[in-house]
């Protein structure tokens, strides 16, 4: 016997058409490739959102068809975000910082059938153009005055696209589990793999995401979502500032400081959010030119660990509230968020610092708890760490088209690939990458810990540390340090300075100085390329 | 094709399993029926729910059974109710100031196999017991101390229930449409209707209920629900203080105005939420006491309209925002909340209350829209109005076991029975019930409007306006006046003041003043019974 209440599919769209009804002339601002500051509203971008929809479907589009956007963050690209998923399209983001083979893997693996892409990319897309397989249409987001002169490519004018077609087309409707949406993960080993939201899962973390002690935007909130819409739908914030009908603003293809110094303070955005990269500019730009944040109360920091610095800088500099988050393309991507509880707002400022560099608490609809080796269960005490496993409505349940095979356990828990604690006030913290951490004897040592204690000692200027098979131990620790410009380190200097700093069974079994350490595109360090160096190093003795 | 995100259907425990995994220790702080103030926290309320649901099962209860509840908001209750539906059965709250053929009428119809009450209601119990014709168990809300020594009842002593039951026992894995809830509406027509939440609509109403702009609530909110758990679950409050591990405080059997101030000033409640009738009486209590309300930022008023001075009366007094609240029990309750728009909020002090003494604006779920007697969408300018029709996942669908036939229209619409407006910002105002509006050539005139204006006639106490059959014009308004004692009020003196203040078509066809006008038990006018006294009324000369 099922409830007797009504069946309302939770469906995208709706999100947008609330915004439209109910906030529909709250802005839509956008900077734009056209160099341009663009100002819309929630009704207007409803209406030409209702109009891709229906140009994609006289295209030949349908329900279920992957369509992809290689764009910044504008109002055409939400337009074309809503209308995609509006008429049963699945709207694949592609981050188009990737290399060229991963784009041209994504692409065809995805088999997208349109591309909507912004002017910065044209020469990217000729580029690529003849090795995608299955893109049938390439819709360029401009207007007409804005179209290239001459071109390699069969390109459709956006604005021409959606010109001929009704603000009140309809939606599609559609079963709740439909896919809306694709990401792929950047994956650091192997192919790329997909992540298909459902309407469902996206709405789900929408309304998760309006709470008050995630982001907690309103009505009256101005929200920059610096965080592009290819990494993990810019953090919800077109679907939840549509939930909210709160004002969106667009940072469009900038990301320089002074830019988005600049958008802040012109439009009063009062929350931003970023990665700490994007911040750590925003912080050193102010301290070299002066200037300020005009409204901004809040910036949501997540995808790697904000510095303890980083919270107290614009604490004390700009009296802005750092809100860390942790989530991951899997996840939607929120899992976790720092708002303090209220004994972490009871406590003193420095107090409070211990918790806010942690990753946040758990927000409802996410499930998490922290696994041993042996699969079994940990106690939360802030202390013990082990495997993070994660569930919950906006959690992939599998990666697209089945890759990577059964990704959940039996009971349903996705793995991070996280090593984390969690601590009796529900707040959870990063300690390592599970394939990164070293097991020794039983227990885990984090590499992030032992790096970031190693980076102090004199004369270090970066450091790493991979686990080394060990006949006793099974793993111990070897260090990597890079010497700054005119130092002189050695193992017994570094050892030094770590005795007393960290437990003793953790002290690396060697220290190897080294002219310089691998690292990704994104400037974090590359262990898988470390671990194949040193693949056959054995400890002196060992 | 579906997506591939987790399946992870939307339950109540799992709200309640947030609340004790990531806010365990945060309070349960009730006023009991024993006289004492009792402390718990969500992770204790959570374990004696699992043994609720436990114990039920050894009862024999099965999933899908109804399982009634006679009590004021106390933690046994709310660990009965988490305790009922987390093991599938649906916790029916009985309204205790319903007439005893009501409750008898309810408690039979829904076919409930046990009832929890409260010390309160022994003797309620005990007179209606006979008449209970499926009700197989008592279970006393109590310990074994306060059990009654003589009773003619079989009574179960709820600590002796669930004392030797697990505090891990397992929920229920079900389908997100089983039903979790049953509250009747109190109905001023015909017998009480049911309408029964599913554990999917309660989870996203409690969900919706936590976004900024509805209650705002979060961690370190604490919370007093003075609407009680059988008025339509409390506004969804043990369900959305679990979902933001608020600080729930819980008023008992207590309702008057001391003990509310009290209770509100040593809990440091910031939010509490409860019709007008309640906040009238805290008014007038503490202006004839002084007295304050402690740390209390808001009161979220709802169940009927709150007049412009008690806004200002929290305003300027107490420096305590109201927010306003409209709602059904086929709602869940919620449908519209008045915080602020940006415009409004840019407003100054009087223009605000012009938008704060309407119902609000409608929150993400709850889509709304008014239509003419011809079933026609009218304009949203703030003038026209309409019956208010609502559609969302929260609404109800079919009444229990389908009583009152098919309620929805054929694009799924569920008829409110209010006349309203709405208007461009997104503000919903009730004008009317829909069997009160006067309609006359086609037009509408609020019966309601009519009587707020009459009522500022010199001389009138209370005044009544009901619409009587005319020939030409279908309908036109009859008004009724009681007035003040020693006042002299004539037909001639009403219509002279009434002059310039209303429209003037819709100016009385007569004004009779009476003796006394009929209301309900909470003080109503009661409609129905002055339209059946002037069935046969004709006015002079038509």
């Amino acid at each position: 016997m099922l409830g007797t209440m009504q069946d309302w599919p939770l469906l995208v769209w709706k999100l947008i058409d609330h915004a439209a009804t109910f906030h529909g002339d709250r802005e839509v601002v956008s900077l734009t490739c056209e160099g341009v500051r663009h100002r819309s509203d929630w009704r207007t971008v409803r209406g030409r959102a209702r109009q891709v929809a229906e140009a994609l479907r006289h295209m030949g589009i349908v329900p279920g068809d992957r369509v992809a956007t290689l764009a910044w963050n504008t109002y055409r690209h939400v337009e074309s975000w809503y209308g995609i998923s509006g008429m049963g399209g699945v709207a694949h983001t592609i981050n188009p910082r990737l290399f060229d083979d991963q784009i041209v893997y994504i692409a065809n693996h995805a088999e997208d059938r349109v591309l909507f892409f912004d002017l910065t990319f044209v020469k990217l897309v000729e580029r690529l153009a003849p090795r995608f397989t299955t893109i049938e249409h390439y819709v360029l987001l401009t207007d007409r005055a804005h179209m290239p002169a001459d071109t390699t490519l069969d390109i459709i004018c956006y604005e021409d696209f959606i010109a001929g077609e009704s603000a009140d087309a309809p939606w599609t409707e559609l079963d709740e589990k439909a896919p809306a949406g694709l990401c792929y993960t950047s994956g650091t080993t192997g192919n790329p793999k997909g992540v298909q939201y459902s309407h469902r899962s996206n709405v789900l973390h929408a309304m998760a995401a309006s709470m008050t002690d995630t982001f907690g935007m309103g009505a009256r909130t101005t929200v920059l979502p610096i965080a592009p819409m290819y990494h993990a739908n810019a953090w919800s914030m077109p679907y939840t500032a549509a939930a909210c009908g709160a004002k969106l603003v667009l940072n469009g293809p900038n990301f320089d400081a002074p830019t988005l110094q600049e958008l802040i303070v012109s439009e009063d955005v009062d929350l931003a959010l970023a990665v700490p990269t994007v911040w750590l500019s925003m912080l050193q730009h102010l301290e070299a030119n002066g200037g300020n944040l005009g409204k901004l109360e809040r910036t949501a920091i997540g995808g790697s660990a904000v510095p303890r610095s980083m919270i107290e800088s614009f604490d004390r500099l700009h009296g802005v509230r750092v809100l860390q988050l942790w989530g991951m393309t899997e996840m939607s991507p929120l899992g976790t968020v720092g708002s303090p509880s209220p004994h972490v707002h009871a406590m003193t400022y420095d107090e409070q610092l211990d918790y806010r560099i942690k990753q946040g608490r758990g927000i409802f609809g996410v499930e998490m708890k922290i696994v041993g080796d042996d699969g079994a269960e940990l106690v939360r005490d802030g202390k013990a760490f082990g495997r993070l496993l994660v569930r919950g409505p906006w959690i992939v349940e599998s990666y697209f088209k089945g890759d990577g095979g059964q990704v959940l356990d039996a009971d349903g828990w996705f793995d991070t690939g996280d090593v984390a604690t969690l601590c009796p006030l529900g707040y959870m913290q990063i300690v390592d990458r599970s394939k990164d951490v070293i097991k020794s004897g039983g227990e885990w040592i984090s590499s992030i810990d032992l790096e970031n204690a190693a980076v102090g000692a004199p004369g270090v200027a970066e450091a790493a540390v991979i686990g080394i098979h060990h006949p006793k131990w099974d793993e111990r620790p070897l260090l990597l340090v890079r010497q700054k410009d005119g130092a002189t380190v050695t193992k017994d200097t570094v050892l030094a300075y770590l005795d007393g700093k960290i437990a003793k069974w953790w002290t690396p079994d060697e220290v190897l100085v080294v002219d310089e350490l691998p690292h990704t595109a994104t400037g974090k360090l590359l262990k898988t390329e470390l671990r194949e160096r040193y693949k056959d190093y054995r400890f002196p003795g060992a």
